[in-house]
């Protein structure tokens, strides 16, 4: 954990910035993985660790707005429990060890949210992700549990967003140790991928180990696929073949639950041809454009625009797009060969704070989401400020149903040179990923260098 | 997955064992991990993979016992998916892989719900262990989510565990693969064992990583400590030392769903003690007497007693306990250094169908479960057929808390050295694990044999 002065100081600043109420901050419970008593790995929700510090279940805290009074509840452990889990601090201990006056058991939470409601004050929470704190909220809060999203407090998302959304220097250096072993895990599948016949789910599951080795989670389901066009795929069934493009998505949470999210696209084999190099050329091109325009107040909508156009010019260099590339963009044709946005915050979570609600993180009242096939897709729309992480991932892909769809629709037709196109129906995808940091005047790539241009792809890819 | 036969005669032998009402069988869907977007590594309810194959999340089965009528519902793709997903199968396709005759949307189930409620048949489901799964049941057959345990089946309880328990010859040649993978699991732990400073997570993630690059997860969270005494611990955050035994339980699931669970006990460095090789050698006598006991009829429970007299004849041996053995038993003297079961049944579940409720799977009529702190704990009491497939797990602990708090009640102290006890409260644990199958005259050792003995786990610990 940090200093007990930092959960202190996060939970003053949230009760100041939301005025009034009572603020409700649930922690995360263990989910059954195939029976009661087998369950997944803990995972803490984002809040609760960001104001209470405890990668714990079971643990619920509030704070009071008007008082400052701050309350954690969990259930007392037994003597009985010693037996089996070793010495365990009291709830008190607990509570002291982050600054927090008061503690209680679950019965004590009961009647401080059945006193709140009696008084008619407000309940501020954030939206709940899990089945389980759904009904937890909805039950001791008296609501129907179906409809526990409309009870959700936009000031309180918007005091957790505006503190979240700028990285402190401790914080930064976990997300770089989360960096570090994401390095580890992209250069062992640039080893792994020079056999042809490995099982994406061999390399994918090493990747995954040494996550875990590291001390955290994978910070998403890996993404390592020859089929780097199907987006949505978490598929690792196939052997890897020559003359295929592996794109390798995937981050890990560091011990402190701060993450990482890289992407590096390989030839398997190890050794890019002539029509791979040329595609991820002009990948990179884009994606190497980005830092040299991130700084404060710039919007992420344009970067993503400028990374957009840059990678038309490339396509248009290699045949596949034709005419005025800044007017193809306007008119979204782009969207064909990078559907996804630019990027995204991150944080505590991979796409950071997206249990909120998408649009409170990346977007505000002056910048509102686009409804462009592609751009809409685009997670960070805002300006920029110093103390934002974000991802930097361009990619270029052939969709073939995508293509069909859009041809057979005459889409974009003065941009779109569709009969290249086709040629690279069997190509699949390209997808280039870095974490940057915003700073004062510009921005930084966070962590060691992870291999990324083709010379230095394939010399990895010798060791 | 297996054969469509395998599936279609699962089925039918379900219809026929229920005998009326309609068998509603639900699949998993996905869990969140910290947003709706970002989930948990999908796995599937082993029932619904039992009888309907599928390793996908969102599909739901019916039966009906009556009319041998059987269907598969979940949502069907649209176009628009595909795009995202690559090519997938409608859902009629998927009926039909299976042998299953009648598809549909979740409406359609609904609908035939409603109208199974409405003409008063009897809807039979097993205990949801997932808030989604008991939300969406209660939701459908309009019952309270709160109380939805109540209106279990206990028909088609018995008639799930009545076929889960005797394991086909394909169903025993995927568990020896998962125990293929545990070999590597476990013996690279031993190799990385050797080195002190080495922290638990480093071993565990490793192993984790296997596991995942062998084509499935864990089968449960790996306990990986050099403080075997600590039960119910997944902490993995201590670096190993010299001095202590490292109890390394864990196994995987293969990518057709069976299980393994192993279990072995090595000393930080490579070289057993002479106390860590005396306590080592009084567990693996008794974790070796099992085999010899286990066949069709014998109660598990007779052979949990007998491997614990083993284990206490041998702590005799070494001044721990005194008096008659036998007499030490009965008096359940024995659960202070091993208050756990000797072992569970195995399959598609680690510890196989425990959601159905333990005493359902492992007890039955004749042989109802013992109240004696210890052999309380045994989860499989009652008589072995041909086709189980148990664990063996023998295990001895010294519990400090434990110890302090039996010896303050003077309990069984005619029995227990708690002068001797005493000296070894700085020891740890030590359990032992394989996987068992029963045949028509005896059992065998399933997989290839893990290093187990004294001198099988130091000439490994030297690769």
């Amino acid at each position: 954990m940090f200093s007990k002065d930092t959960y202190i100081k996060r939970r003053q600043q949230l009760a100041q910035d939301v005025k009034q109420g009572l603020i409700l901050i649930v922690g995360n419970s263990d989910v059954a993985f195939n029976y009661p008593a087998n369950q997944y790995t803990f995972r803490q929700d984002s809040t609760f660790r960001y104001f209470f510090g405890y990668d714990i279940q079971g643990l619920i805290g509030v704070i009071d707005a008007e008082s400052g009074e701050e309350y954690l509840f969990g259930e007392e452990v037994d003597m009985a429990d010693i037996i089996w889990t070793g010495p365990i601090p009291s709830l008190k201990e607990r509570a002291t060890e982050i600054g927090v006056r008061n503690s209680g058991t679950i019965k004590d939470l009961r009647n401080l949210m059945d006193k709140a409601v009696f008084d008619g004050r407000r309940v501020h929470f954030v939206p709940p992700y899990r089945a389980e704190n759904v009904e937890f909220i909805a039950d001791i809060l008296h609501l129907d549990y179906r409809y526990i999203q409309a009870y959700v407090s936009k000031e309180l998302i918007a005091a957790c967003v505006k503190q979240r959304s700028i990285k402190s220097a401790e914080e930064i250096a976990e997300i770089e140790k989360a960096i570090e072993t994401a390095y580890t895990m992209h250069t062992t599948m640039m080893h792994m991928a020079k056999n042809e016949g490995t099982f994406e789910y061999e390399i994918a599951g090493t990747m995954e180990g040494i996550a875990l080795a590291g001390g955290g989670p994978v910070s998403f389901p890996i993404i390592l696929t020859t089929h780097g066009e199907i987006l949505h795929g978490h598929d690792h069934s196939l052997q890897i073949k020559k003359g295929r493009m592996i794109v390798s998505d995937a981050g890990c949470e560091n011990n402190m639950g701060y993450c990482s999210d890289i992407t590096r696209s390989v030839p398997v084999g190890g050794k890019f041809d002539a029509r791979q190099k040329a595609v991820y050329e002009a990948v990179l091109d884009a994606q190497l454009l980005v830092p040299t325009l991130c700084k404060p107040n710039v919007k992420y909508s344009e970067v993503h625009l400028a990374a957009v156009e840059r990678l038309g010019e490339g396509l248009k260099a290699l045949g596949l797009m034709k005419g005025d590339i800044k007017e193809a963009v306007k008119q979204g044709a782009m969207g064909m060969f990078m559907p996804h946005g630019l990027g995204h915050m991150m944080g505590l979570d991979v796409h950071d704070m997206e249990n909120y609600g998408e649009n409170y993180v990346g977007y505000d009242k002056k910048n509102i989401r686009s409804t462009q096939f592609g751009l809409a897709s685009l997670r960070l729309g805002r300006e920029l400020q110093e103390g934002f992480v974000i991802t930097d991932e361009p990619g270029c892909y052939f969709i073939p149903a995508l293509i069909d769809q859009w041809r057979a629709e005459k889409k974009c037709i003065d941009f779109i040179n569709y009969d290249e196109v086709e040629k690279f129906k069997d190509f699949g995808g390209i997808r280039i990923e870095d974490d940057v940091l915003i700073t004062k005047d510009g921005c930084r790539i966070l962590g060691k260098p992870i291999p990324k241009t083709v010379a230095e792809i394939e010399n990895e890819m010798t060791k």
